[in-house]
């Protein structure tokens, strides 16, 4: 594959491009910190191994999704839009910049989430505060080692996210360009922070309101994942505010049933495919909209097992047991059919509007594949 | 007071504008968290309490002197670099945006490194994540009250740092001046992290080099605090690429003066002035650049009394006896007469550029005044 990038380029390619867009940026970062003091050279390696190392880039396909949808939906024609959009000084690769943008966005989100749920591990590797940590130990450095982990990954999330603002206004674009996309970029960082601030709330407070698990979906994934960086390539690629909309609404659909599926995965998946154990969020108690629904639902047996069993899974085949028990409870409740039927109604409804849209038949095709894709899964 | 800055506004009248300024941003981003949802509102509560109340404003009086300097030291004339200016499309207003937006980031540097301290209090009020862990624990809410306070306080930093981007970049400034600016804006936020991040390093590595505690002296504190900041003003201005050099290095005597004046009071400082325990730096056993100036110098009777002593400092009498030794030692190695000196190199460096600068008389004066307030203070 090329690593020039066109407006045309597909966007399944995009993954590819913004691999090694994020590869330069994070090598002079490198050279940039070694300036400052060999001794910060090693959180650099740590950003590097965090982002070059898996992730499936769906926030930049989506803003590429939407540049693509922006052009070629464009009331002068998608050749006259890409002209206007040379002439204002824009290049692919320069929207391509501010597409991967979001990757280090992405880093600052999970590196400080992994702080906030105490977790061991992302994509296999250990997470960011667990590697300081083991490193301080294996120097038998002083002080607590979880504390200086904890203390260094805070700072390297601060790091990623200010880079993701560098990289998105040092991306080359028109400033035209960027003034038009301001408002989705702040929303977007804006909304994922206050998703996942409500997240804690709920949690901590023991909210079982399903409108209170809808709001954390439509923040903290939907906004954030898809409708948000469909809003952002729209905005940069001149769309009308109409289609920039649009987009948002496409994307909110899409956004929402993905997590929906999530939810469901959460309770149903095989832990086999999901490589989590089964029935991860009965375990952790989580109040999804699932779970919510089927409280909500429940008549008074079946709410007293839900109550006793949730976030107190016993061990072995006892645990099995139980979490078979709150399988057949959420079937029998109608919540399961209720999230299978939103999912549904999302993604079809994010479909419809795909194929209604002035898209061409290859971005149509890809948008339809990614919906799919995304809301179907099994992992 | 006019709330109207203009371009000749003093650097003294900075701090009441930039807190209008906040107040005006905060008032409408607790707006923008109500319609999330009003579970989330608090957190902006908590931010507009550590925003609004205290802080000298020290950054944005820097960002503000630099503005002026860059105008007023232009080969074009004072008069038309302002013309310049507006004809780009800049108001006072929009320059002054740009020095608030600097309080954000520092919200963000205050509310994580408080994380990173365990500290309780600051300015005589709780810190971020304490504020939030009463809130948890007065509402009897579910989980640990200590650990909801540190995740909500790193997503509030998280808050504060996006915020401050969308500040400078929606500040209305011209699209040329803050292309200009976008160097110091970015160096700036890297090396206040990198500083902090090579702090935190140097405590768990047990460095004891005076060239680490100078760089983390540079980064965390001169640049980010002086340097960047008149950097910053004079690239919004305008200023040449020679005048923007010149006010870094006028920037870092003043911030490395200033920082080295904090060691002195951390060892030497009235508790009754400076508001903290007497010896505060001997307590708390950091390798500060006075510290490890005497232990270079120490003979080894002197040497062993500071490894015993420093960070392992007795309750009661014995202990101000131990920090009396502490500071005879600190003033026999030459180390306070060494620092001393450094500081009125530094001092005397930054006054005599600015004295010989083509900035007016009453910008020189007010210069002049916050070198000597910053590098003799008592507190």
């Amino acid at each position: 594959m090329s690593l020039c990038p066109t407006f045309q380029t597909t966007v399944a390619s995009i993954p590819t491009h913004v691999q090694h867009c994020l590869e330069t940026y994070l090598a002079n970062a490198q050279e940039e910190f070694a300036h400052i003091n060999p001794l910060v050279t090693d959180a650099i390696t740590v950003l590097q191994d965090f982002v070059l190392n898996g992730g499936k880039r769906v926030r930049p396909a989506f803003v590429w999704a939407g540049i693509r949808a922006g052009i070629e939906s464009h009331e002068e024609g998608s050749e006259a839009q890409i002209a206007n959009l040379i002439a204002e000084g824009n290049t692919p690769a320069s929207f391509l910049h501010v597409a991967a943008a979001l990757e280090l966005i992405q880093a600052c989100a999970l590196i400080h989430d992994d702080i906030i749920d105490a977790s061991d591990s992302r994509r296999g590797n250990p997470t960011a505060h667990r590697t300081f940590e083991t490193a301080h130990r294996t120097q038998h450095w002083l002080g607590s080692a979880e504390h200086y982990g904890i203390s260094q990954a805070i700072l390297l999330g601060d790091l990623a996210l200010s880079w993701a603002d560098d990289m998105f206004f040092q991306s080359g674009c028109a400033p035209e360009a960027l003034q038009r996309s301001i408002a989705p970029w702040r929303a977007m960082r804006t909304e994922v922070i206050a998703g996942q601030m409500l997240d804690i709330t709920v949690e901590a407070n023991g909210s079982e309101f399903v409108s209170d698990a809808m709001d954390v979906i439509t923040y903290k994934t939907a906004s954030y994942t898809v409708a948000r960086p469909l809003h952002l390539g729209a905005a940069l690629a001149g769309a009308s505010p109409a289609m920039q909309r649009k987009l948002q609404d496409i994307g909110h659909d899409i956004g929402t049933a993905f997590q929906l599926r999530d939810d469901q995965l959460g309770v149903f998946g095989d832990p086999a495919v999901t490589g989590k154990p089964s029935g991860d969020d009965l375990r952790s108690g989580k109040r999804t909209a699932l779970i919510n629904f089927a409280l909500e639902q429940a008549n008074s047996a079946q709410e007293r097992h839900m109550r006793e069993l949730l976030g107190n899974i016993p061990t072995g085949p006892a645990g099995e047991e139980a979490i078979g028990l709150l399988r057949t409870i959420i079937v029998d409740t109608g919540a399961a059919a209720r999230v299978d039927n939103l999912i549904q109604n999302h993604s079809d409804h994010a479909v419809t509007q795909i194929r209604a849209s002035a898209f061409s038949p290859s971005l149509r095709d890809e948008l339809i594949g990614y919906t799919e894709a995304l809301t179907h899964r099994t992992f």
